[in-house]
């Protein structure tokens, strides 16, 4: 019974707009304290801000352990991903790291709090969804372009491989050189090195600018066009819901035929 | 009474297409007179043209004033955003400057004048405030956009600092260099100089052009959607006013209904 | 009577295909022409290319000619912007140029020939107008634009002349520059010489991306919707010559009703 | 009758779903070979590499020979574009090559059987199809893209080859180097050289790329609306194959009215 009723407490709690806007406070304090840690600071600062992470810390984690206890289905916790991830964040926190390597890592996990923002706002959390779930229809246009990639990064590395290693050594090297051509960063510097040696390379250059342009132009407007039928067939579902159909209509228009044979058979008669 | 004579002389002046054109005018001439300042002109000119500066002053204080006293409703003259923009501009060409320190400030405060061009033409000023319109919509994603950059910008100041601290020395440092890495800028010598050190440092950057360019096309996208959507809506309603809905029908055909049955009812007796 | 003949012969050759193939296919011949003498050729073959081009300047005047006497009204000839640039095109190539600097402007004369491409083929034809056509649309958004330079350039001009005259000398470089970073062409190097004098300068160029960014994207949205909805309004046209309107059936629901009420009234007398 | 069962085996085991993702394991087997052999490997590997190569392609004939003998009719096997593909992928990495020269040719060779995964995955396919049926429609835009690259080269070529041949020598160089100005990479660089000295040559080059900028817009514009179109006439098709028109509407309260009138008439009588 005192469990439950903890629980209702805390139920309360965790949906309370205060309680919300003050876990985004120091979110937002969190978000500002790992800004200042990149600055040259002076030592003594520089543990009052160790201080600070520690109290964030603990503030963390009794927020997550209120939520924890508000939820009535335990288990149903840990299936919402954001409460995972919260978990891992404030969790990997906790331990303590002294080395300068682990350090690092520690001072990298931190900064990570400032994705609980997204995981803390509704708006942010539907967004990124509506993000994520765009993603699987470009599925195969991703995977035509990496053949794409694949096919000129081998050829790359097969002919230029000599002409200059850093650029074309192996495969994944020239992956990544390909990637800086197709975003033209100093493109132009690849080509002429390249052509200095084999003249018509700059067909390769420019097929694979063509290429990858194309199937992204074509990745572009088949999102914009899905998109866009999407909300149609909402409008048009509203639409029906609100007015009858021209079957409708149909429909009674025939009934009315029916009457009126049914009035000229019994005056018939 | 001769106040009120002066208003409405005023209010007819305001709303001549000479005078309006003639403003467009002073204004235009007020834009060369500042692109002539930024040449090196002999000193006689350059009097001349100070000549000029007051000259274009006192008609925008004038034409102000004018404005000002053709308006029926003092109060709401200040309640326009464009009215007030263009009192702060013409009274801070009142002040007179003279050390080297404000003149500088008194020059390009000169130079906002170009924008009273927005507040005269009526088409710019529709043009900017749907623009500004748009902007509200794009908050989300911005924010989103925002938290992105500031983790990126936390991950390369804790981790690159040491190799360039003109590009990675703080987190403010940091973002413009994130930045300069989404226009694609240079962004391979950034890169080839982490992985020097850190050499699967280009998953760093490959991400945050990923991610940032996947934010990026669904902001657009979401915006030609939503006009989109907007000018539907619109037309379906005009087209709402202009014909009758299915609705409409149904009950007419309803009502012929109800009559028929009534015939058959008064046959039957 | 004569004449007559002459002009109904010339307009059948007018508008017979091999006619038009032939003229097409010498515009190719000079377009690759053209392309040749960019090349080091050795004297001999100059000779040749030069008898060539005057050839094919014959073959132009004949082919206009032909044209203008195959035209019923003369008048209406040189109403066509077409046939005005092809005369002009013509006519220039007959001006003997021997000069060196003449020689260089016939040259360069020569070359818009490859242009009457366009104003051969009926289908590049309608493509150039339906561009220029959709330039009006741009126009207030390009003069906001061209303000948001203006302003920028005077800024620029006037804070960073001493720092760098060669990019920001007076407002027309200015302008040059600020198109440059536009381009977002080594816009950081730009900056970071301006940083170092004034630290806050990057809010300059972040704050002249964002505006012209924006603009530029609300322009290619706003084309993107006007060519939509203009597309809808034909198809909706279209859709209602070939079917009645809901505003059509009703009448014809309300004289049916008319009838039975008619009866009704008959069957009570 | 043996052939023929044999035919008959051989269509099974080819629409068999584990024979397909087998194929596809041996290509992505393959695609993994291709890229190892771009490293520095040890030569033992080497050679157990090009022992795998063999085993590959053994296996890629013994599964076209299948693929051939399951056809129903052999003729038709030829008129798929995909299977003249495969088959010369296949025969060419069946000629020995030794030479060096030529094992470069048999080397790239070997990586097109990357590309046989579009042949194999139908999504992919119809992905790639749905992509080359797109292009004809750009056939116009394309041209006059090329037209205005043309000229602009030609006009380069003649002007600016004494400045710098390396970019602006002939018109096949000036081809090259305007398609890098179109994307802006290094582009303030030629024009700063060729300003040295036409100071007026800024013109050329901004002209050019507004001119390719507006005409790549209306391409992309033109792509979106002719998709989107495409789309509504479907959606609208099916629509129209579920539902009556308004039409049939109207026929059918035509036929009412015959029935009301006739009713009329006989109480007339």
């Amino acid at each position: 019974m005192n469990a439950n009723s903890l629980q209702q407490k805390f139920m309360t709690v965790r949906s309370n707009k205060a309680f919300e806007l003050f876990v985004v406070a120091v979110i937002l304090f969190s978000a500002v304290v790992i800004g200042v840690k990149t600055y040259d600071i002076p030592p003594a600062m520089l543990t009052f801000v160790s201080w600070l992470d520690v109290g964030i810390t603990i503030i963390f984690l009794a927020e997550l352990i209120i939520r924890f206890i508000g939820e009535e289905n335990k288990k149903r916790f840990f299936h919402n991903g954001w409460n995972v991830f919260d978990t891992i964040i404030v969790v990997a926190s906790l331990i303590p790291i002294e080395e300068s390597e682990m350090a690092l890592i520690g001072r990298l996990l931190r900064i990570f709090r400032v994705l609980r923002m997204v995981s803390i706002i509704p708006e942010l959390r539907v967004l990124l969804n509506s993000l994520l779930k765009a993603l699987p229809q470009l599925g195969y246009v991703m995977l035509l372009m990496f053949i794409i990639f694949y096919i000129y990064a081998a050829i790359g590395a097969t002919l230029f491989a000599t002409i200059n290693p850093e650029l074309w050594g192996d495969i994944s090297i020239s992956l990544l050189t390909l990637f800086r051509v197709m975003t033209f960063e100093d493109w132009t510097d690849v080509m002429y090195e390249t052509m200095a040696v084999y003249p018509l390379s700059w067909t390769f250059y420019l097929s694979f600018i063509f290429l990858t342009a194309f199937a992204f132009l074509n990745m572009v407007i088949g999102i914009v066009v899905s998109v866009i039928e999407q909300e149609h067939r909402k409008e048009d579902e509203e639409a029906h819901a609100a007015e009858p159909t021209i079957t409708d209509l149909q429909n009674e228009i025939q009934e009315l035929k029916q009457l009126i044979l049914q009035q000229n058979q019994q005056a018939d008669k």
